[in-house]
């Protein structure tokens, strides 16, 4: 009852579905990431934030927005890149929890964000299955 | 039955076998990597995109092709990386589930794709032999 | 009684929640991280320090305060970046124990940090609550 | 049977001890690494890869070789660095089974490869040893 | 008996205790990591290595001295950087077994490490306090 969602190392005895995850931010496209639930658990695990051919050789500020342990909405900065600089930010596994939104602090963009999307099944439903084997 | 395919952290009890995965990317030259699978499940973890000698000094973008969680066929852009500024993207073990397609979305190419490609025998087959033991 | 605190491996059978966690730093601003413990054990797993469109171009070097092995106060150099020549620092899931402090120890700021705020219910409460089950 | 070297996640129940690795790579000196294996497992945990203060301000390209799924002696370019552009890329622990031959595909060297060289008994030995404890 | 130091995978059923770990190199001040033991096993989980704001412009090369399997004393080059080109170089996790020394092999600093230092009881005495809970 206490973890509705496990962090990255424990999500334990139910082995995770692994899926690909795919963003694209623009000045006014934010992207809200919010799966259905239906007895599964989700969590991403971002992996790059970068360019491509089309982005103004501009600093470009990628937030995230979720919710913290106190249970507040909050914003986080997560990267920082410019073509001509830094054109791929690797984040090696930042693991969210949603409902998240991501969106363009500074920048026009297009900037693009990749993952893992990771499902399980809840917990409880799974333990219910484990009794019955 | 749920999850025919584990995340890195949850391979669990069976131990999956660590093998070289390398590709090159080139403009007219995408790579498929599907493969046959056998009673073994199949996993990479891509570890680094990188340029060579011979790669013209323009932006590069790879993008990676596989299944989101809705079941459908979606593009993820990697990674950009240009040779007189970033020569070299670590991905950190991004872990992707074939069946996957790498292409250069922009640029010429060549750029290489290192990592670790992990096979495990099928959960089922592998229970039976424990039965076994 | 020995470890009061478990690192991001071994968080065992307790799974841990997974929070947002961000914090900006400038330079009479520093961040104190001191959560409310109430019989849950708590660690911060830093992903990300980043500059944002306003910070000045120059370089800035980021400090935590926290107990060594001996129990002493220490400070730890975390990140040292500039927005026109590594505007993102990627810290890759370091591991911090609370309490901790961050301050600048060079610039003027805005520096953003992100990362994930793990949160479990102590050892020994969750062993009692096992034993109800 | 199935898995005569286990991937980093996965080495279980028999802890790995673990030591450190280096090797330096100049145009014509290659490393290779196939340490005896005495009822042992070996496995390279890669970490940095780096050029030092003699080396030519030129692109060196890191190559290694090892074996794929289908036991075919394969090459991945590992990492392309610069002294003045990109002087250390981190592999953030590319895990490679022995045997391997890192070298270069291109630049005078030297570049340094670091990281950990972890060991683990055998399984069958390690479970007879179990047995008796 | 056969592995006095797990690796950050397998420090398994115990779980380790998680301290900060800084430390500062100049051109003449190395720094030995070599802590007492006393029943308990310590590990570095090395994060990142900075310069900061008083560090010469010149390349820096940070070398780390330990034990390899052979049980021999050597050298690995653990990261190149210029407060100019690339002044913070990510570890994500480079795990290192004391005892080690850290120093500059090119540079006069200062540079700084940061990390985690991960101590554990030692096998048999927590398998001892298992037993009498």
């Amino acid at each position: 009852m206490e973890d509705s969602m496990a962090s990255e190392m424990d999500m334990g005895p139910i082995r995770p579905q692994n899926f690909l995850f795919a963003c694209e931010l623009k000045a006014a496209k934010e992207f809200k990431f919010n799966p259905d639930e239906n007895g599964s658990e989700h969590q991403l695990s971002l992996r790059t934030v970068c360019v491509d051919g089309s982005t103004k050789d501009e600093l470009h500020v990628v937030e995230v927005e979720g919710l913290n342990a106190e249970g507040e909405q909050i914003k986080a900065t997560l990267a920082a890149l410019k073509p001509s600089v830094h054109p791929t930010v690797s984040l090696g596994g930042f693991e969210i929890t949603p409902p998240v939104v991501f969106r363009l602090k500074k920048g026009s963009g297009p900037i693009h964000i990749s993952g893992q999307h990771l499902v399980a099944l809840d917990n409880d439903m799974s333990s219910d299955e484990d009794d019955e084997d």
